[in-house]
C-alpha cells in the first residue's frame, strides 16, 4: 500500500511554521508497513488542493490530508473534499455531542454557530472522532482508494491518527511489515565510512535499503526493509548488522531504533538505579530539556543548573575564580569543576557539564567561537574533552548537546 | 515569480527527520517577494525526482531542490539533474580548491576520490560555492526557468542560500515586495476571535491575505500582502492593523514580526538594562533554552535552575518544606517561592518559575496531570497563576513555556 501526505496551509508555504505533521504521519505509517510515496504542501486554495488530490490519487492508494479543518474562513478542506466527492454535508450527532462536551469541560465560552457547524460532515464519509478538539477527521473510500482528512493542529492530528486511523488501517488491510534500524556513529565523515564499508554495502540484498544520515557531528546509518513476516525481515536486517558492526566498532555509539539517545540513556540509568544532574553554560538548558521532554525522566534526572554567567559558575557551582582567570571560563578544568559542583548540589550519581562559546560574539569568554568543553563525573572519576565546533550559533549548540549525549552514553554503556 | 521547493531523501518519507529546510527556504523566498506555490518531498529515486521536477517546471518559475548532493551511493541529485539537462560533468577548480581547504583546515583526514568527485559539476550549470561543506550548489537556467540544487544538511543549505542564491535572485530579477505581520493573541479561541472581527475581515481588500494560526494556548493572526512598493504595502497592512487592534485589545499580546516572543523579551530587557533568571520544574530547562538559543542572551540572562525533584526545590531554591506539604509541590505559593529563590541565587532583576505535572504519571506531585503554576518576580512584586493544560506531555510542556513567555512579556511591556 502506497500513501501520499498532503499538508494544507499558507503558513507552511511562507515558511511561518515547520511542517512536523507529515514526519509524524510518515513514521506511524512506516511502522505499520505503509510506504509514503510523496509528501506535498499546498496553500489554502481550492483549485490547487483538488489538483494535488487528483495527482495523488493516480499514484497512491491512501491519501492523507492535514490542515484546513478549523472553523474560520481560511479553512476550506472539508468543503473542497465534499465537492471533490460530489457529496453534501449532514449533521453528525456524535460529533455534536463531543463538541458540546469539550465546550462544557474545557472552553467555558459560548458555543458559536461556526463551532456547531463542525458537526456537519460529508454524508458518505466515515467520521473519525476528535477528542482533543472540535473538528472531526473524515475518511472517504472511492474505488479501493482511501482519502483521509485530519486537522492541522498537531495534538488533534496525532490523537485521531492514533485512536482512529491506524487501528482502522491495520484491521482493514493485510499490511506488510516494515522494520528499520538506525546505527549511531561518531568520529568519521560519511565518505570515510562509505569507503570502509563499501564491500558490505555492495553485497546487500536488493530488499534491504541502506542510507547515510549525516548531521552535526554524527553520521546515522539506516537499514530498512519491508516484507511479509516480521521475524524474517528483522532477522535479515540483524544478520547484515552483525556483518557491519565489526567494520565500524571504533565509531559505533549505539542503536537509535525508535528511541532517541536521551531515551536510551534514561532507560539505562533507571536500570542501573543511578541519577543524573547537569550544569550548562553554552547549551543553556537545552541538554536538560532533552531529558525532561520524555515521560519518566523524574526517575533519574535530579535537576540542572544553567550557569550562564561567570559569576554564577563561581557562586553557585563553586568553581574557583582563580581557575577561571588562569585557565579561561571555557576550559577543561572549569568544565570539570562545574560538573563536580552540580553533582554535589543535587547529590546525583552522574553529572554532565558544558561550557563554551557559541558566538556570534565572544561574550564573557576569551576563547574562540565554537570552542566547547564538556565534562562528565561518574561515581568513580571525572573526565573532560575539548572540541572545536566551528561557527554558527545553532550548529555549535546542537553539536554541544549531541556530543554531550554521545560521550555520556558511551560512558554508561561501558560496563 | 512562483517557486516550488523539492526536498529529496528517503529519511523524510519514513518520518525519520522533520523537513525544516523547506520552511527556511520558503521564509527567505517570501522575504524577497517570491511566492512558494508548492513544497514536495520525494525519495532518492531517479524516476520520481525527474517526474517531480517536470511537474514543478509546468507551474513554477523557480525550482529549488535540497538533498542528495552528498558523496555516498544514495546521493543521486547531481546525476539526475545532469541527465535531466542532457549535460556532462566537468571538474571545477574553485570547488576543488574549496574542498582541499576544508579538508586541510577542519576534516584532517585523507581526501578520498568521492570527496574529490564533488568538484565535478554539470558543464552548463553555474556553481554555487559551499563554504560549510564539500558539495557545491548547482544553478541551471532553461527557457527563463531556474533550477537550483542545494545540499540537504541544513547549515550547508542555509549558507549557500544566504551567500549565493538570494543575492543572485535579487540582482537578476525585478522582484515584488512581500510584507507580513503577525499578531500574537492569548485568551480566546479562533472561532470567538473570528466572530468578533468578522466585519473587519470581510472588509479587507483583496490584495491582503489574512489567516488564523491556532497553537497551544495562543492564536496568531497573520496579515500579509505582496506589491511593488514596500512602503505602500507596509502602509496598507499597517492601516488595517490599526482598525483591528481596538477590536482585540484585551487579548493582544504583541507582534511577532520576524522575531519570536523570546527575542522580543530579550531586546526589551536589554533596553531596560534588566536581567532575568529562571527556575524550572516541569518545563525542565526548555524555557531557559528558548532564551539561550538566541545570540546576545548573555546580556540579560543570568542563569537558571532545573529543580526537577522536590528535594532540590527545598535545598537549592529554599522553598519551605512545610509549604510543599501544606500546599502541594504544584501550587501558587511554591511557584512563587521558587521564583523568589532563583532571583536571589542569581541576583537578577526578574525571575520566572514553573511547577506542574506534565504526566503521563503523577510522579512526586499529588496534583492532576496538566495542572501547572507559573510565577513571576519583578523588582516590585511577586505574582503567580494556575492553569489546567489538559493531557499529553508535549502539549503540557509547550503550553507551559508559551504561557510563561506570554505572562512575562505582558509584564515587562506594561510600562
Amino acid at each position: 500500500m502506497k500513501a501520499e501526505i498532503i499538508t494544507i496551509g499558507d503558513e507552511i508555504l511562507i515558511g511561518q511554521i515547520i511542517d512536523s505533521n507529515s514526519a509524524h504521519i510518515a513514521n506511524e505509517l512506516f511502522n505499520i508497513g505503509i510506504e509514503v510515496f510523496q509528501i506535498s504542501s499546498v496553500s489554502d486554495d481550492k483549485e490547487h488542493i483538488i489538483e494535488t488530490i487528483k495527482n495523488a490519487e493516480k499514484c497512491s492508494d491512501l491519501i492523507i490530508l492535514t490542515g484546513g479543518l478549523g472553523p474560520t474562513n481560511d479553512d476550506i478542506t472539508k468543503s473542497v473534499l465534499t465537492e471533490y466527492f460530489n457529496d453534501t454535508l449532514i449533521e453528525n450527532e456524535d460529533v455534536l455531542l463531543n463538541i458540546k462536551n469539550i465546550w462544557k469541560k474545557h472552553i467555558k465560552q459560548p458555543l458559536l454557530k461556526v463551532n456547531l457547524d463542525q458537526a456537519l460532515v460529508p454524508s458518505r464519509s466515515i467520521v473519525l472522532m476528535n477528542y482533543m478538539g472540535s473538528a472531526p477527521g473524515i475518511w472517504y473510500e472511492k474505488r479501493s482508494k482511501i482519502f483521509i482528512a485530519l486537522p492541522g493542529v498537531p495534538t488533534e492530528m496525532k490523537s485521531i491518527l492514533e485512536l482512529e486511523v491506524l487501528p482502522k488501517l491495520i484491521s482493514t488491510f493485510d499490511l506488510p511489515v516494515a522494520v528499520k534500524k538506525t546505527i549511531l556513529t561518531y568520529g568519521l565523515g560519511e565518505s570515510m565510512i562509505a569507503k570502509r564499508i563499501n564491500d558490505w554495502e555492495n553485497g546487500l540484498p536488493k530488499s534491504i535499503k541502506f542510507a547515510y544520515l549525516p548531521s552535526l557531528g554524527r553520521v546515522r546509518l539506516r537499514i530498512s526493509s519491508i516484507g511479509i513476516n516480521r521475524n524474517e525481515v528483522a532477522n535479515k536486517i540483524e544478520s547484515e548488522i552483525q556483518k557491519l558492526l565489526p567494520l565500524i566498532s571504533d565509531i559505533f555509539v549505539g542503536f537509535e531504533e525508535d528511541n532517541s539517545i536521551e531515551k536510551i540513556i534514561g532507560s539505562q540509568l533507571v536500570k542501573l538505579n543511578k541519577t543524573l544532574s547537569i550544569a550548562e553554560s553554552c547549551s543553556g538548558g537545552g541538554l536538560a530539556a532533552k531529558f525532561t521532554a520524555n515521560p519518566g525522566s523524574s526517575k533519574f534526572f535530579k535537576g540542572g543548573m544553567v550557569a550562564y554567567d561567570t559569576k554564577s559558575k563561581i557562586r553557585i557551582l563553586g568553581v574557583n575564580p582563580n581557575l577561571i582567570s588562569e585557565q579561561s571560563v571555557v576550559s577543561l578544568k572549569v568544565a570539570e569543576s562545574m560538573a563536580i559542583g552540580v553533582k554535589k548540589i543535587f547529590s546525583s550519581d552522574y553529572a554532565i557539564s558544558t561550557t563554551g562559546n557559541a558566538g556570534p560574539t565572544k561574550g564573557e569568554s576569551d576563547t574562540d567561537i565554537g570552542n566547547v568543553c564538556i565534562a562528565i563525573v561518574t561515581p568513580e572519576k571525572v573526565f573532560s574533552r575539548q572540541f572545536s565546533f566551528g561557527t554558527g550559533r545553532e550548529r555549535v549548540l546542537t553539536k554541544t548537546i549531541n556530543m554531550a549525549l554521545t560521550l555520556f552514553q558511551r560512558e554508561i554503556f561501558k560496563n
